[in-house]
């Protein structure tokens, strides 16, 4: 593996407060050019696709991933680019756009909770239950109109926030103490890049099919995410729960370092091999007498 | 891409009977070295990865592979092999084992259904309904402890059987009509080579904990198995949700032939980007120029 990045600046564990105005969107490259990117790439996706395959056969960690951001940080490219080599029976992948009516008849954590990873998997959420404290809280009318608000908070819905916060870190500390370790990635792409990406699919006749008129129209509540981001990145950063805040200007090292972060994450889990007993061992004999008989 | 094989010998759409007696589990190899088997395999990689992307953006079609087989035919490592370059988002994996008892509880086509691909998607039943067709027709005392067996069948289990194909092909048109292609894979290994598999996972420590006592039981019951294999496919082949019985004995042999044949159902779908209307470009116009002065 190339020389890995310090990684400290980004990391939020609950110990520091997040301030988005003063963490970087673009960062100097990581690879010397295309070539050197690639290897650096294929490096981390062999490490995770060998530690995944442990996983699986250890069965008993998960790992969950959630990738929150604002329009064309790179969210999909990321998953694909750093999650291709994985085993795709190891990788469970959701995205979550707006929920359907028989979603909203859940409570509001329900249609993620039953995504969550199954055991040996790697689970990755392509937008996530955060959105309830993020599009829900710059559009509060989404709460009012649609969801269930606690009968005694109806006065001040801005008790509702908190109330989610808690209720989010409750969840991410029961899916470790269950074996599930969730890491947690903001693409933080600036406000100049996004509308370069904007015209780019505008301007490009291939992919024009990928632009919607509701992206353009969410960039003016820009300051309203970045505050809701803010405060929540703040309040539900955990050392057993980390936040990463990926500057996401350029799209390869933005890639590098999500897949430093999983590979690191994964190569600190206690795993190996399930170990087989002297009486397996002694049946094994058994079997392949059989076998050789057959 | 390499030569391409005729496939037609392997491919059962309802018009000839099949005799596993005469198919071979082994045909000369298609590539002339293992790097060669790399190159081929690849080629189709990337055309089904291509394919997969236009399918994704048309928003029509899914195409549903199923694979079924012996143990240690080699299903997990052709689904992770020839579908690994494909983007991770548009690919849904299941691996359907011993049900639940909350499957139980339901029809018998009920765990399976809840998981067909989403539209744009490839989605792989790594076994499936059709299970319910072959380990229950091997086993009967499965149905009569614990399915629901239609009143009037209970004493003839025999037209269960009748029953359970015609629903089967029933599911498969409906499927086809909704855009969803239901491609069905046998992977045919001899028995004498899922014995030399069957020793190698008992002869290799690292391979030791893939072995499971259940399989060499399994075993027994091999002329069951072809009998009922051979039932299904002669009942449940049709031109629009086709059987391919691949030979299996070496396994890149099998893994180029599934590629293929996945390769050749995807581009004969009629699929396109989508079309950008004449009013959309017009504002497009508009988007392009506020962005500009944002």
């Amino acid at each position: 593996m190339g020389q890995l990045i310090d990684l400290s600046e980004f990391t939020f564990t609950g110990e520091k407060q997040l301030d988005l105005g003063n963490l970087p969107t673009q960062i100097p490259l990581l690879y010397a050019d295309k070539k050197d990117y690639k290897n650096q790439l294929e490096d981390f996706q062999e490490r995770i696709h060998d530690l995944q395959n442990v996983m699986y056969a250890h069965n008993r960690y998960s790992l969950l991933l959630i990738f929150q951001a604002m329009d064309a940080a790179g969210k999909d490219g990321t998953i694909r680019n750093v999650l291709s080599g994985v085993n795709p029976h190891g990788l469970q992948i959701f995205a979550f756009k707006k929920p359907s009516s028989k979603e909203l008849d859940h409570d509001y954590l329900w249609r993620t909770t039953v995504c969550f990873p199954e055991r040996g998997r790697i689970g990755v959420f392509n937008r996530s239950y955060y959105e309830e404290v993020l599009v829900v809280k710059v559009h509060p009318d989404i709460l009012t109109k649609y969801q269930f608000i606690p009968k005694e908070e109806t006065q001040d819905v801005n008790k509702v926030w908190d109330q989610r916060y808690e209720s989010i870190r409750n969840l991410e500390t029961y899916a470790y103490q269950n074996g599930t370790r969730v890491i947690k990635f903001f693409l933080n792409v600036s406000r100049d890049e996004q509308r370069n990406r904007f015209l780019k699919r505008l301007q490009t006749p291939a992919k024009n099919w990928k632009f919607s008129e509701s992206d353009v129209k969410e960039r003016q509540f820009w300051p309203d995410y970045m505050k809701a981001y803010t405060e929540c990145i703040n309040a539900t950063s955990s050392p057993k729960a980390p936040w990463y805040v990926i500057p996401a200007d350029d799209k390869r090292n933005m890639r590098l370092m999500v897949a430093q972060t999983i590979e690191q994450h994964l190569s600190e889990l206690d795993m190996h091999y399930p170990i087989i007993s002297e009486e397996t061992k002694a049946d094994f004999k058994k079997y392949e007498e059989m076998l050789m008989n057959d």
